[in-house]
């Protein structure tokens, strides 16, 4: 993978507004924030999604998130949010690096919106054993 | 917290379309799902919203997300998806356990919708700065 804005971040050449860092895992404000307090987190590893991402990158990103999430909820003074990944152009990625999004929930309807069409689960025995088989 | 349907899934007492399991995490179908292949990944233990959840158990959850989702891909032929993990009603989260989706987003643009209105970060400094003194 080539080098992204938060490749670069990770290298200290651009600036952040850091939340925080260990070493595997770095979390700071979006830019262009859709609510106030709106924090990326991403991996140290770099990976453009997260199906390519190591198993302990991963573990090492689940396990932060109820910490900060905490925080940005304290800081904000809010109680819903939701936690965004996106992977692929087709399903709204837009910078080829890992992150997930903290998007905190206002009362102001700032936030995540979301177009929820849900159907029906037909072949289920037959997809998850199809699923189950490519673990 | 109350029992919930995915305690009672976790229990056995409500069947379910199993595409994977260890000592801290299930997998299965959606059952109203927005596209084919949507996949819930919960953690055995109980929490109401991710904020709530033991570190261990969210690293648990994280170190299985790429290789679920890889599974998922494989099995519907995708390569665009979301992860999505809602905290509270007013971010759309309807049971009161903490799950992740992994949304497929296909051809035919079934998947998740996004509406997505970004703004400016007007005093990040100050912002993450309250962020990090809450961890």
């Amino acid at each position: 993978m080539g080098d992204s804005i938060f490749t670069k971040i990770l290298r200290g050449e651009i600036p952040c507004h850091k939340v925080y860092e260990d070493d595997h895992v770095l979390a700071f404000l979006d830019i262009n924030p859709i609510s106030r307090g709106h924090t990326l987190v991403i991996p140290k590893e770099p990976a453009e999604t997260i199906d390519k991402l190591s198993d302990d990158a991963a573990a090492a990103i689940g396990r932060v998130l109820p910490r900060i999430s905490r925080a940005v909820l304290a800081a904000t003074g809010t109680q819903a949010f939701n936690l965004l990944q996106n992977n692929g152009v087709a399903a709204h990625q837009a910078v080829f690096h890992v992150h997930f999004h903290i998007i905190p929930m206002h009362d102001d309807s700032t936030g995540l919106g979301i177009v929820w069409r849900p159907g029906k689960l037909a072949d289920g025995a037959e997809l998850a054993k199809s699923i189950a088989s490519k673990l």
